[in-house]
C-alpha cells in the first residue's frame, strides 16, 4: 500500500445527492455514500450527527426556501432525512426541473398525518384506523361516542418519538392533551385506538424508473411512543407477511414513490393490517438490514433516489435485531461505556456522536443470531450496557 | 427526526487513533470509525481515498519524523495501513510513551521481509520457503543449484502487489531482475519457488490484553503478484483450516502483536502450509469479512489497537467471494460503470474514489451466497462489469 494521491473522477460520474437533514439517519447514509463513493451534501446545522462523520454540509434549515434552492443548485437529486421541510418551496424548485425524490406531493404524506390519512383511507384496500379531525372536546367525544374509549389524539405535523400524540382514556384525559397540543399551537385530529396484537414495519425502496423491492417485514416494539426494539422474523403469521410485502409493493406504485418508504403496520385481531404511519425516508426500524440484509437501507435509499438498480432485499441472516440506544436518565453518556457493550457477542454497536441528554436516540445496536430470541437478548444485553450507569 | 444541533462528548471517551496512511484501508477504517464514534487522524496527502470519505488528515509523510511525532501527539495510539515509516521515529516515540501498535519492534517485520523471514524461520513450528540475502547473480545462481529453478527474487523492501518480486526461470532472467532491482537501489534475497497446491490467507487480532481472535481463512488467487479474488470458505482441508488458525493464533502470542495482521500463506503438496508474508495492518485478503463475517477486519483493527474488547469472527455467511476492481487498460473508470455493477443481484460495490489508472486498484466487490463458486461468480460478474469498457 503506498500512499498515491488521487482525486476523484470526472463530475459526471459521481452525482451529488442533496439530503435535507444531518442527523443520524444523513451520517449512516453517508457512510453508504462511502461505499459507493457518491457525492453527498447535508443541509443541516455545524455539529449535527453527519458532520461529525465528514459528512458536507450545507448549513441551513429545510424550512428555509433560499436553503432549499441553494441546496438543488449544488445537487443533482434532493432528498430527505426528515419532514420538517417548507413545501411549497419544494414544489417550486421541482416546477423549475429540480428533481425532488420523493416529490413535494409525496413528500406531504409526511408532513401532513391528516392529510396522510384522508389519503389513504381513499385508497383501495388500505385499512387504517378510523380518524377525524377535532378542534374542539366536544368534537372528540363525539368521536369516542362512535368508536369508544380510549381515542389517541394526534397533531398533524411535527410530532415524532411519541411527541405529539397523546393516548387519551377519558374525556378528561382528552381534555388535559387537547389544551396541551393548542397551547402548542397544533392542529389536531383523533383515532380510534386499535386493540394490538402487534405492530409491523416494512421498507419498500421504488426507483424512478419503476423498479420496486420491499424487505422482509419486521416486528416493532415502542415504549412511550418510541421505538425501542426490531426484530426479524417477527412473529407475524405468514399470510400477514405476504399481506404487508403486498401492501408496501401496491402503496409504492400507486403514490409514485420515488425513493424508500417506511410504513408502520398495526396488526388487529384477525389478521387485519393496518397503516399506522408512512416515513417517506429511511427509518428506525430499517436499521437492521446494515447488517442482516442484502443491501441496507441507507445505501438503497441513495440508489433509488439517483435510479440507480435497486439492491437485494433477502436476509443474511436467520434472525436480527435491533435495540435502540437512548440516554439515560441520569444524562450520562452511553459512549463512556462502549467497552461493556463490545463484550457482548455479535454486538454490532453504531454510535452517532450527539451529546447525550435523558430520552434521546443516541445509537442502536443489531445482533445477528440463529433466532430472533436470541438475537434480541444480545442486542438488549448490549444496549442495556451502554445505558447503565453503575 | 428532528434535526438538534449536538456536540460531541468529553475526550476522555472518544480516544482518537492517529493511523499513519490515507488511503482506501484508512478509508474503509474511517467507516468502521463512524460506527463506533471513534475519532482517527490519518497522515497523508490531501486528495488520497480516506480524506474522499471525510476522514481527518493530518498533512505529512510516514517516513517524516516531525509529521510521525505530530501525529503521535494529537491521538492517543499510532496505528498504520501502510509500511512506508521511519522505525526509529516510531521506535523513540515509544520510548518517551506514545502507543504505537503494533510496536515498531513488530512493525519491522513488514518493513524488512528479509528480517521477517529471518524472525519465522527462526520460530518453532513456521515453515518458510528457502531464503538467502543475495547481492551478486554468483551467490543467487548457487542458491538456485541448492534448491533448484524457479527462483524468486524479491525486494527487501518497499515491495508490495508483485512490485518487487520477481520470478526467475533461468540465470538470465535473474540477471536482468538483479539490474533491475540493484538500479532501483534495492536489496534483494532469493527464495525457492514453492509449488502451490493453493494460496490462503488468514487474519488475527491480538489486543494489548492479550485477546486473541483469528478470522476463518481464506483462498486467494493473484494474478501477477497481485491479490484478485478471495473465497471463504476455500478449497481448503479441514486440517490445513486448523492448521492455519493455529499458527495465527500462535505468531499473534509469540510477536506479542498488537493490532491486526494479515498472514499470507502457501499450500504445498502433503497438507505442507508455509507462511509467506505478514502484514501487519488491515489486508485486501479480508475485506469480504465486512458483509460477510460478524466483525469486519476494519473495525477489528480499531478495537485492537485501542484495546476495546475483539469482536467474534463468525462467518454470517454460508460463502462470501470478494473481487478487486482494477483501472482497465483504456485508463477509463470504473466508477463511470456503476449502474451496470449494481445490477448484479447481490453484488457489495466499494469504490475508493482515486483517479483511475490502469492496473491501479480502484475498489472491490464482495457478494454473500449459498456456495463459493456462485459468490465468486457473482462479484467476478460485477468487478468485470465495472471494469469493461464497451
Amino acid at each position: 500500500m503506498t500512499p498515491e494521491p488521487s482525486s476523484h473522477t470526472a463530475p459526471d460520474v459521481r452525482p451529488r445527492v442533496g439530503i435535507v437533514g444531518a442527523g443520524q439517519l444523513a451520517r449512516m447514509g453517508w457512510q453508504a455514500a462511502i461505499s459507493l463513493d457518491l457525492e453527498l451534501l447535508c443541509l443541516g446545522a455545524p455539529g449535527e450527527a453527519a458532520t461529525g462523520a465528514g459528512a458536507p454540509l450545507l448549513e441551513g434549515s429545510g424550512r428555509d426556501p433560499a436553503a432549499l434552492t441553494e441546496l438543488a443548485d449544488r445537487c443533482d437529486v434532493l432528498t430527505f432525512e426528515h419532514e420538517l421541510v417548507d413545501l411549497d418551496a419544494l414544489a417550486r424548485l421541482e416546477a423549475r426541473g429540480a428533481l425532488v425524490r420523493p416529490s413535494a406531493a409525496v413528500l406531504a404524506l409526511a408532513v401532513d398525518k391528516l392529510h396522510q390519512r384522508r389519503t389513504l383511507a381513499a385508497m383501495d384496500g388500505i385499512s387504517v384506523p378510523a380518524f377525524a379531525p377535532v378542534a374542539t372536546l366536544a368534537e372528540l367525544e363525539a368521536f369516542a361516542r362512535e368508536h369508544g374509549w380510549p381515542v389517541v389524539l394526534k397533531a398533524r405535523s411535527g410530532g415524532y418519538d411519541g411527541r405529539g400524540v397523546w393516548m387519551c382514556a377519558d374525556a378528561g384525559a382528552a381534555d388535559a392533551a387537547m389544551r396541551e397540543g393548542h397551547d402548542a399551537g397544533l392542529e389536531l385530529y383523533v383515532e380510534q385506538a386499535i386493540d394490538l396484537v402487534a405492530e409491523l414495519a416494512v421498507l419498500v425502496a421504488r426507483s424512478p424508473s419503476g423498479e420496486v423491492e420491499v424487505y422482509p417485514p419486521v416486528e416493532t416494539f415502542q415504549v412511550d411512543g418510541m421505538c425501542r426494539c426490531v426484530v426479524m422474523p417477527g412473529r407475524i403469521p405468514e399470510p400477514v407477511t405476504r399481506q404487508a410485502v403486498a401492501l408496501a409493493h401496491k402503496l409504492a406504485e400507486q403514490l409514485g414513490l420515488e425513493g424508500l418508504m417506511a410504513i408502520e403496520l398495526f396488526l388487529a385481531a384477525g389478521e387485519r393490517l393496518l397503516v399506522n404511519e408512512l416515513a417517506l425516508r429511511t427509518h428506525n426500524t430499517g436499521h437492521l438490514h446494515t447488517e442482516a440484509s442484502g443491501t441496507s437501507q441507507f445505501e438503497q435509499h441513495l440508489r433509488a433516489v439517483l435510479d440507480l438498480p435497486l439492491g437485494i432485499t433477502t436476509p443474511l441472516a436467520k434472525a436480527a435485531a435491533m435495540v435502540n440506544v437512548v440516554g439515560p436518565p441520569d444524562g450520562s453518556d452511553p459512549a463512556s461505556r462502549l467497552q461493556e457493550a463490545l463484550r457482548v457477542p455479535g454486538a454490532r454497536v453504531h454510535l452517532y456522536g450527539k451529546s447525550a441528554r435523558a430520552g434521546r436516540k443516541l445509537g442502536h445496536v443489531t445482533v445477528c443470531a440463529e433466532t430472533p430470541e436470541q438475537a434480541l437478548s444480545l442486542a438488549r444485553e448490549a444496549a442495556d450496557r451502554l445505558e447503565r450507569h453503575d
